[in-house]
């Protein structure tokens, strides 16, 4: 470190509005990552980013001082162009489970290095981990490994990746810093830059159930990491798509594994269908694309031609082509695919409320009413439950009777029920016409 | 402790411009110095107040929360009326020292519990201990006796006054969230509140040596305070005065004890007996007057008249009528008021650099200059050095010559002169014209 600053005139600069000298940016973050800056002086500096947010050049200098406090992977050994997925987070959001193996089948590795769930919207890892024998955790070599024998990888990020993000996350979660694009937009880019893709697509969720609930915001979210992603040299583009329902018929870890295996068997709800497959094509595309700048580590992308000349993802999806990866993958992990999944021991079911169509099913009310019967943990020690979670009958546009049952509550937990119902209470819209029908991807970003 | 609350949800509240139910503001200031609520979380919560403010009823329940935290003194059984003064803090700022004895020899009792300088601005308690054998520390038993026969007491603040905002106050000084009206405001007044004195006149400094530059921002703190006196049932009133040039002739432990003992004796420098002397009126007057509501624990009142009958405090100032109540006071606490003070080993002088008169001597360099000479500290566990400060041979508006000497650098150690020096570059202006007089005394709240 050639520079030292005052921690105190820091805070202060950026409390007042002012930008900080970017070698103060890289010294904050040592500085905090060594422990001669204290938690209490960090989460002030937070709030006044939350206040007064960061330059571009502030906030390129920080995400990098964060995958500089760590490792950065090199995947260059795969032999394969290598493109990721990231999710903001949604209810019922299985995607992942679906797209990792249809991408790999599609030609292209995809090395997902993911996170458990924390609030009301599901982790990747915790559905996975409801298949009896699968393991998460995955020493490097061996994640490099499947990647190149199975082009499809769902693991557990290591200590060694962005160490500061994993800091500041926890600090941000006590003290109410979470809310800010900047730290945001730095904490999960830095993941991702770190893990050592060389192209990723976000998937940035917009509505009542996802984190941003204004397109303004999921847009300016979004710009921001695709810039942060092209400042690192890692082809970045964004999809913005609808999280006012949430994903397929179920939330829940089991529920959505079952579920997502009846997508790669061909079949599946209309809608998960709809967002894999538009993921996956964007995420084919870039890995067939050449790096504008043709610096840094990244694998060499195969022939464009080759990739744009594979099949279109809808087909391989339909025809269940993505299946063998699935079964390849999570065998490779120790797991069987094909084990029984843990049930839930008491299943209550909800009446629709009325005759018509489904017109509103609410994501948010519907993750926390999962979270509530065990799904979800409130803290991150706590253990999830595979079993647990919400199946609705019917999506949005489809006919419900009244009296019939509508939503299925599943817990190993009766006495969760009652929260769980209370959080669902006016969650279900049903109308005498079907609703109009809303596009699910909103935007894609570079145009 | 009856509700319960979740400090990230407060956090949140606060950073989103939301006001906190008041049993929020009890309950964040009790968990907090509980260790319920961690330093990282409650400076998080500081940024946000100074992001977001408070509102006048939560800013009077956080004041009384402080209070709340530990003992309120009663200073019933001294007979007196009492008042005490406040300043928020300037250069060369030995009122106290005069004011004190000043207003016990008026025949009001001036309870001032004070603390150590922080920065560029000296504090009362280090100046008194240039005096030889003189102790800060005095129990309560003792203090409320002096204050019965003396009159006057000058002594450090217990321990035991608003705990809370003490280890508040800690925290903001290492986490940037030092400069808010309100809490600022807060900080002082529960001080001030818990010592038990039954009016209180504030002397808000403002201009280029004080901590307000503006005399919008010193306005507001004044009546913040005025509002919080009167919210906790203590007559308090506020006097701005001017704060661009240091007060008096000198900045420096010694040096101002020696010219608060010569402005006692009836001499001393004019703008010093010009803002002594208003700020004794207004604490004579309020002594007099009787609470609106009658309510409180406070002493009562001597009757108005008599103490209106007092003799002006010009007269008893000019006469040196004051200076036996500061022998008592000073011998009281185990000083010698006849003690030779220690000097300065090395005093180094800087000429006028024009011939002319003094317009302006900037009060911030000034201080800055005593500071680095040794006159203050830079942490709060740091020696301050009895001997050294400046002093300066003309004051504002005084002809000056060209070449002769101007300023006294004292100090102990050499090697701090070349730092002082250069704290000093640009702060003195001689101007071919007498500059034209400006008030010291810039207003009076409530008017």
């Amino acid at each position: 470190m050639s520079a030292d600053f005052d921690v105190v005139d820091l805070i202060r600069a950026k409390r007042d509005g002012r930008s900080l000298p970017l070698e103060a940016v890289d010294w904050l973050i040592d500085a905090y990552t060594h422990g001669w800056v204290a938690d209490e002086q960090m989460s002030a500096y937070l709030m006044a980013v939350v206040w007064r947010g960061m330059s571009p050049a502030e906030l390129d200098r920080w995400t990098a001082a964060m995958i500089a406090s760590g490792e950065r992977l090199d995947l260059t050994g795969v032999g394969r162009p290598t493109v990721d997925k990231h999710s903001t987070g949604g209810v019922g959001d299985k995607v992942s489970l679906v797209l990792v193996p249809l991408v790999a089948a599609c030609g292209v590795a995809v090395p997902q290095l993911s996170g458990r769930g924390l609030g009301h919207t599901g982790g990747t890892l915790d559905k996975m981990e409801s298949i009896p024998g699968w393991r998460a955790d995955l020493p490097v070599e061996r994640m490099r490994r499947q990647l190149a024998e199975v082009g499809a990888v769902i693991c557990a990020a290591g200590a060694g990746l962005a160490p500061a993000d994993r800091r500041l996350y926890a600090l941000r979660d006590v003290t109410g810093t979470v809310e800010s694009i900047p730290l945001i937009a730095s904490s999960i880019m830095s993941k991702k830059i770190a893990e050592g893709t060389s192209a990723l697509v976000l998937d940035v969720k917009v509505g009542s159930g996802a984190f941003m609930t204004s397109l303004d915001d999921a847009r300016e979210l979004a710009r921001t990491m695709v810039g942060l992603g092209a400042a690192a040299g890692v082809r970045t583009e964004a999809v913005l798509t609808r999280m006012d329902h949430p994903l397929g018929r179920t939330a829940g870890n089991a529920l959505e594994v079952t579920e997502a295996v009846d997508t790669l068997r061909g079949g599946g709800p209309k809608d998960l269908v709809e967002v894999t497959v538009a993921l996956a094509r964007v995420m084919i595309e870039l890995a067939g694309a050449r790096r504008a700048d043709g610096a840094g580590g990244a694998p060499t992308a195969r022939d464009p031609a080759e990739v744009r000349a594979a099949r279109d993802p809808a087909e391989v999806l339909a025809a269940g082509d993505a299946y063998p990866v699935w079964r390849a993958m999570v065998a490779a992990q120790g797991g069987d695919p094909d084990a029984v999944l843990p049930r839930a021991t008491h299943v209550e079911t909800v009446p629709a409320p009325a005759s018509g169509y489904l017109a509103n099913l609410d994501a948010r009310a519907v993750g926390i009413a999962a979270w509530r019967l065990g799904a979800g943990r409130a803290r991150k020690e706590d253990a999830v439950s595979a079993a647990a979670g919400v199946r609705w009958r019917a999506g949005i546009g489809d006919r419900v009777t009244a009296g019939e049952p509508l939503l299925e509550l599943h817990t190993d937990d009766p006495k969760t029920l009652g929260r769980a119902l209370a959080a669902l209470a006016g969650a279900v819209t049903v109308t005498p016409q079907p609703p109009p029908p809303t596009p699910l991807v909103l935007d894609h970003l570079p145009a």
